[in-house]
């Protein structure tokens, strides 16, 4: 009953979905849903990815909170167009909430549309939001037993982005379990390696950013 | 729609909880539902609370993940008495999963059931489980924004286990600001700073747990 519920919830929203992702390839921008856990560091990597790429690409953002608007606040100090959902509960975004939102931004003006999710390593991975690409975010502090404990989101990525390499010293955390568990998992995830906080590694993944949008 | 489902299943869920606590109850044994998100260190936590206690309580585990045994081996190498479950997808423990194994378990034997959740930050927070106390942990390397983002747990919780305040030094956590925006959503929550990689502030911790369970 309960799985019954849940497969017409989903195909619900895979229709959504896919006509989200009609009005976006017609706008011409490319879009990422990017998840994680909280506090992974989302809206830190936005921030960076704003500031390298803001003299090469149009960047836009939906914010998808539980509660609150710092992340957008904190967005739109960068000078870049960006809507607030708040979920009011809900653990994830839908496709249905993008649809409420996306009008709001000036898509015919944007190159790329990053949509961040709510911190949830489980549920955001199951529900498409008419995006062209997921990407997941994993801090090194959460430790190297994610992949295998939280799967489908390493499954469902085109990318990892392994958060927090500044804090390797002073933890138990194994990067190279994490990248071996991470691509028996899905042996095509391209694997980054950055500190949101030090600026390390930021390029590597800004320029396969641009390799993908033009 | 969306939340007439919710709400049947969550009136559901608590018939089970409340039948559940009752099999605690005549069992003799206080029970609470541990919560956080991904990598905060509740099986760290649940180690160190083992280790600490074990002269004194007799303290069983049931360890909920989505997929992998890791924790309850871990658990188990420390001689406690622990049952996994598996939830293959689902984002946090639901009543009848606990139903479902909590006989396996010698309950008249113990003095103290700690339910391990799912990783996740948002879910776990709305299922009762058939729990005396909720308590959550945090991660200070997730950040100080996490109170006012995921308020529900903060809500629904007893007590606060701040978490690896070993990474302090090299965070920009605010601690300060954990507390307050804690304690503004929950102005009983118990607060408790500790470190389960150096031992650092565990004992406050489990002093507290021993005045509830004896």
């Amino acid at each position: 009953m309960k799985v019954k519920v849940l497969t017409n919830i989903l195909e619900a929203n895979d229709r959504i979905a896919a006509d989200n992702r009609k009005v976006f390839n017609d706008a011409g921008v490319y879009v990422i849903n990017l998840m994680s856990g909280p506090g992974a560091g989302k809206t830190s990597l936005l921030e960076r990815t704003i500031k390298e790429l803001s003299s090469k690409l149009k960047i836009g953002v939906i914010e998808g909170d539980i509660a609150g608007t710092d992340d957008a606040q904190r967005i739109e100090s960068l000078g870049a167009p960006v809507v607030q959902i708040n979920t009011g509960g809900a653990c994830h975004l839908d496709a249905n909430m993008i649809t409420e939102v996306m009008y709001d931004l000036p898509l015919k003006d944007l190159d790329l549309l990053i949509i961040e999710n709510v911190g949830n390593l489980v549920c955001p991975a199951e529900f498409k939001v008419g995006e062209n690409m997921k990407v997941m975010l994993l801090s090194i502090a959460e430790g190297h037993d994610k992949p295998l404990k939280y799967p489908l989101m390493f499954q469902e990525s085109s990318a990892l982005v392994l958060n927090k390499i500044d804090l390797l010293p002073y933890t138990n955390a194994d990067v190279g379990k994490i990248k071996k568990d991470s691509l028996s998992l899905n042996p095509q995830l391209k694997i980054f390696e950055v500190s949101c906080k030090t600026g390390e590694g930021i390029r590597g993944w800004t320029d396969w950013l641009q390799t993908l949008v033009k």
